[in-house]
């Protein structure tokens, strides 16, 4: 039995200033990331571990006036307990039951907050046949609640927590208190937690990132072309696309921010025009196992070759999740001097990683990335190159060695980065 | 912000004495419990404190071949933020789409599995308007799960977890690792978890029940008269009552013993035909709140006369949840020198208080508790008396002072108890 849950005393670096922080974060992940309506639902997904800052988040719901907060916990070592003990046949179960309660939820008017921050390489050690059927029937059963989301029809949020897991992946080296303070302050610093006013923070770099989609928006390239090391990888962009960056006003008419931290702009490539090769600058951590040294070549849209330095045959699985699991849903650029990949911290997550270089996912693309994507039907956003999947899955193909070109509909080629800065 | 959850060193008591016993509890509530069978999925609530016995039986439902273990986990503390900051308008709010999902893992399968063992009195400083329309909404929303459960349509079974908050309730002078040691102990022997073999003592002690079910049945009595200090109150039985006790096969063909630990059978009273005065025995722990002191008097059926020496307004609010409210829908038999008596312990739970005494509950009825009572209409289950109501609701109303006699067909009286034990 792990030891985890016992009342125990705090440990001596939860000071009343990282209690403060932790109640900013819970601040702006409410008032900047949830965009809460009063009198509205909240449904949060946490890890046991973030209880702290699900207790926060709760709090500052209620005081924004959520008319009820619900947090599904989910538990790690349950999870490996599955893979340890469960039968082989098992492992095509899913529990639709909850997805389906989730997405009724966001239909009736809920908002989602995530709390991500597990273990980055919870089942590396398990059988990957046997993870790769968990996850796809999991991706499945969720896919109703994921349209809701991707389609930003509700106001949502992800926002992180720092874990035992989590903090030890990241600094081995360190004790675990240590490592814990240590990812706490990364996290404080990168989600402006720890700015004197994060609210007025978060504003100005929301409208930041909002002038540099529009000049983006203004250009109307028909395609990107990154080349460096790895890398000689035209994107064609959906027609219609549209580049985002920062907040986003929700189908329900809340503006909510849907990652905290988020340094990047982004929009739909178009799904048959992606040619080249590409080449991971960063590990990914994917449901629990880690994919490093990612390589792949596309073809008409299609990756036709995959390959990958640990984790191949997770890689192949998720690709063949199913038609759309090979083509991309997601073009992103972020400077390389971001203040996340300032930090010279490796996160082994996503939701920070994917904000310190450019990326690309596998996958859904979101229709809030095409003009007037939300009135269009899955056959129309389909005729414009938007791209449809179970999966959503970002990985990192940008560095300080990174160019990038727009390519204008007249196929003239123009700077955008250079060794990985906006020009 | 709480330092629960914070991962620590084991506690001294957490020995290795510790872990078999739950590990044997755990294997008791899967195997003998909840009667799993092979490739069924199981729905598991627990408040978070409950983890260790969550993860134990998690194990030992994978090692029998679940499909799937969710567990649905709960926060005190997150509940308790509602009450303190949630807006007024909103206590009416329910996750119905949670209980909606529940119903439906039932309908198409699933076992449930429920761990308690919250604090007894956690919401009993918030204000009782309050409380009692947040736990109206919730019976409300959670009713169509709860008809598969008191219909038996699934197996399904309670077991119990010592936590901080109910340990020191039930031992407010020891210290806190001292008071969770104890409350474990008790747990372990009330559960046969302390025994070598506690599948064997399960099976033993399920045939006991059994067989003094069946003695009831037989007798057919029309009533019984519970006489004592407060007492005097003639329970008229509902026609083609049904007395159970121990285990019962479910709907969905599994055996399932329902509560461990019972030490108790009971049956169905004829909700119009409960008269004259009772006084409850043991504090109610109700969804938060204390009751203590429990007077009421029935007329026709019908509470016509309610008090509590405490908590009274939520005592009222309970049986004004709806009609059913006021009436019986279970009467149960259960000795003075039960184990749990014996123990000398106030539990502060009803799932152990109600097997150290005789109890009624208000509310709705078991259809299990009629002869083929599962295929009769709402309308044919009314008309033989049998309950309906949003709530179900146990107190004791039995000690070492009350007498209970049978009444027959003819009006004769049999004596049944005399001075809490069977006759």
């Amino acid at each position: 039995m792990s030891a985890t849950s016992i009342v125990t005393e705090k440990p001596s670096w939860m000071t009343q200033d990282f209690e403060q922080k932790l109640d900013k974060l819970a601040r702006v992940a409410v008032e900047c990331g949830l965009g809460l309506r009063p009198g509205q639902e909240v449904v949060m997904t946490a890890g046991i571990d973030a209880l702290p800052l699900v207790r926060k988040i709760t709090e500052h719901a209620y005081r924004a006036g959520a008319s009820l907060v619900t947090t599904l916990f989910s538990d790690e070592e349950s999870t490996l307990l599955r893979f340890q003990h469960g039968a082989d046949g098992s492992f095509d179960a899913a529990a639709g039951w909850l997805y389906e309660g989730m997405a009724a939820a966001y239909r009736n008017g809920a908002a989602r907050l995530a709390i991500t921050g597990g273990s980055p390489g919870l089942l590396s050690q398990q059988d990957p046949e046997k993870v790769g059927r968990a996850n796809r029937a999991q991706s499945k059963a969720y896919r109703p609640a994921l349209e809701l989301i991707t389609r930003h029809e509700i106001n949502w949020t992800i926002v992180s927590a720092a874990t035992p897991g989590w903090a030890q992946a990241m600094f081995p080296e360190l004790p675990e208190d240590e490592a814990l303070k240590k990812l706490w302050d990364a996290i404080f610093a990168a989600s402006r937690a720890d700015r004197t006013d994060p609210v007025a923070a978060w504003k100005e770099h929301d409208a930041g990132l909002h002038k540099r989609a529009e000049h983006l928006n203004a250009m109307r390239y028909a395609a990107l072309h990154f080349r460096g090391p790895g890398a000689d990888l035209k994107v064609g962009l959906a027609d219609d696309h549209l580049w985002l960056g920062g907040g986003t006003r929700a189908g329900n008419g809340q503006y909510c921010i849907a990652n905290m931290p988020t340094e990047e702009v982004f929009t739909t490539p178009h799904k048959d025009r992606v040619d080249g090769v590409v080449t991971s600058t960063k590990p990914l951590s994917y449901q629990g196992t880690m994919i490093e040294g990612i390589r792949v070549r596309f073809d008409g849209g299609r990756i036709v070759e995959a390959h990958a330095a640990k984790g191949e045959q997770v890689l192949r699985q998720m690709i063949d999740t199913d038609e759309g699991a090979r083509r991309l849903g997601e073009v992103s650029l972020v400077p390389h001097s971001s203040p996340i990949a300032a930090s010279g911290l490796l996160f082994l997550n996503t939701l920070f990683d994917e904000n310190a270089a450019c990326h690309i996912a596998l996958g859904q693309a979101y229709s809030t990335c095409l003009k007037g994507g939300d009135r269009l039907t899955p056959e129309e956003l389909a005729a414009k190159g938007a791209n449809d999947s179970l999966i959503h899955v970002d990985w990192m193909i940008g560095s300080g060695e990174i160019d990038v070109d727009g390519i204008t509909a007249t196929g003239a080629s123009e700077a955008l980065m250079r060794r990985g800065e906006w020009d």
